[in-house]
């Protein structure tokens, strides 16, 4: 099976095979070096000196964190979304209660850093934004220093990122662009399968921690903060997951990031590339911002998505998502983190090739 | 390493196979297949005709999602306690601005029904009552069907239940005996290891859903439901622990719940009667209520509680646990869930028993 879809990811055999280890006490001294010596990785690659906590659960619950601990019922914050991922943010700070402000963008596009500032100008009771570095629903990553440099250094505001698709596989530094809370999850770059999500959290978002008032226990840092301390979790954490995220660190910092992000730029360019010469057009708008981590392609007027979708699957064994929400049917999505190789999507290309006629598709 | 604390519990090694099982796509027909499959097994494991919800995440997430999707801030509830994890819900209930009568227990004993009914009856405008099944911290078992003859048939109140360390293991009617809400997690009778946990959900607090007024997103059981009408879950999940669950499930009903359970009395008892023969105490008040899932043992006066336990570990390799909270130090813990063997027990008996004399202990 090719699964090119963007997360799950294949995950290398070395590092499944960690799954398979026997269970440890999570409250003994074997657990306690795992957990150090996993937080201090990830903080490598999130480049921060703050705090990375590990949830176990998806990539929403880390957003919801990020969310929960920082905001209080009635703030006002503003969500620049670019996709179905991003209206997520909005989704869960509405249900919290926060007054959520939506500045959105036309799927496609990337974040309009003026627009940003705009608005930040026309809602000076801003206390925090939200945004996502590389949005999975539409391949399309922001930029996010820029954003940042308008967040933080402009305006001085409290900046909740969805780093889901994009920490470990495309460069993001924490702490130099003034990320207060970065949610991301196991089963993209990190080479993992699903089940855990990582939050970054910076001294201004503790500060925020101290004065927030939206309800939380599972998801609460303080809890993580205070079990940390004892080299403990604060609930029975995902142990075979650990195991395998203290093998796929290993890897990613052997191989160091500046390689990592060059091999996701690398694949990204060969992608979009092979899609062209298919005669099929991205989806994103402009290629300057178009996503290392997942390529979304239009479908070509007169194609049946589904069908495209199903035969790639049921003829090729090659596994590629489809839209999501209003963008369903409008496109199809190639996944291409961690180790994925040119022959990879050569044969995802080739599988496509074949389809495309059975789907409706003339050039 | 004989890993005897309440779980993670030692997994069998065919499950532990399943857990390096290559990624497949989570929103594809064979997640499907395996979802379906799963929330139908454990539905005769629960023995409902309702939901059955699985979660990525703690035990302690499917506890707030209890809570979170059936009750509104200012609710009042009882939440009736005999141990560390029965105080949990208490914490989760209050951060979520219920009104929460904490009735408490000395720790060691079960629930008096008695005193139960008249909590109820002095707080006529009760909502909901939550109660632990097998509390983990002090080995007690609270008679499930007597207590919700209470809840349930004389007055009627919304029943939520910590189920964690009793599911799979000891007997339990989620219909029969009316509960509502019942949470549970994969590291313990379910012979997983931990990452995932299990919500079960009756008619009755669908109706408590519809108006709840608690916030939630990631633990909203609407979001699961939705998503489950077409075969899919509303976040990606753990993967790896859902291949790992088909089997686990098939080799449980295989057997029959009722075998199992048998297993877990027979090895419940065997670990009593041991710990009694090395001249020591059950923690347990009163041996009809020790759980026959994790047997709770008090240290003897001028035993060092932390050296007997880090004796077993460095010495013998077995893993126990100590007390939590108020109990640190009073008590030890073996656990006994899922394929615990006599042999397993005997060898962890003849560590203590030989480790004993060095953490202080004369007869």
């Amino acid at each position: 099976m090719n699964l090119r879809i963007p997360g799950p990811i294949p995950v290398p055999e070395d590092i499944l095979r960690e799954m398979s280890k026997p269970m440890i006490n999570h409250r003994g001294p074997e657990y306690k070096d795992l957990l150090f010596g996993a937080a201090e990785r990830l903080k490598r690659v999130f480049e921060t000196e703050g705090d990375v906590w590990i949830i176990t659960g998806s990539g929403t619950a880390a957003m919801e964190a990020a969310v929960v601990n920082t905001l209080s019922p009635g703030d006002k914050v503003i969500n620049a979304t670019i996709g179905v991922f991003g209206n997520r943010f909005t989704d869960i700070a509405s249900a919290y209660g926060a007054d959520v402000v939506t500045l959105s963008f036309p799927f496609g596009e990337a974040i309009d850093p003026d627009a940003l500032r705009a608005a930040l100008g026309d809602e000076p009771d801003v206390k925090a934004v939200m945004v996502t570095h590389n949005e999975t629903s539409t391949g399309v990553a922001n930029d996010l220093e820029t954003v940042a440099g308008v967040v933080k250094g402009e305006f001085d505001k409290l900046l909740l990122v969805d780093g889901i698709s994009s920490v470990a596989s495309i460069p993001i530094s924490t702490d130099a662009w003034g990320l207060d809370a970065v949610a991301t999850a196991s089963q993209k770059g990190w080479m993992l399968p699903p089940g855990l999500a990582f939050l970054s959290f910076s001294e201004r978002a503790w500060k925020a921690r101290a004065e927030s008032k939206m309800p939380k226990f599972y998801l609460d840092v303080e809890q993580y903060r205070k079990y940390y301390e004892i080299g403990q979790p604060p609930y029975t954490p995902s142990v075979s997951l650990m195991f395998a995220l203290d093998t796929a660190l290993d890897q990613l910092l052997a191989e160091g990031m500046g390689s990592v992000y060059e091999r996701h730029a690398a694949i990204g360019q060969f992608t979009r590339d092979g899609v062209r010469s298919l005669g099929l057009e991205l989806f994103a708008r402009d290629e300057s911002y178009a996503s290392n981590t997942v390529t979304a392609v239009s479908i070509p007027d007169g194609v049946d998505a589904a069908a495209l979708v199903s035969g790639l699957r049921t003829e090729h064994d090659v596994i590629v998502s489809g839209g999501q929400a209003s963008l369903s049917g409008r496109i199809f999505r190639i996944g291409h983190m961690g180790r994925t190789t040119e022959s990879d999507i050569e044969e995802t290309l080739d599988a496509i090739r074949q389809t495309l006629p059975i789907a409706g598709f003339s050039r």
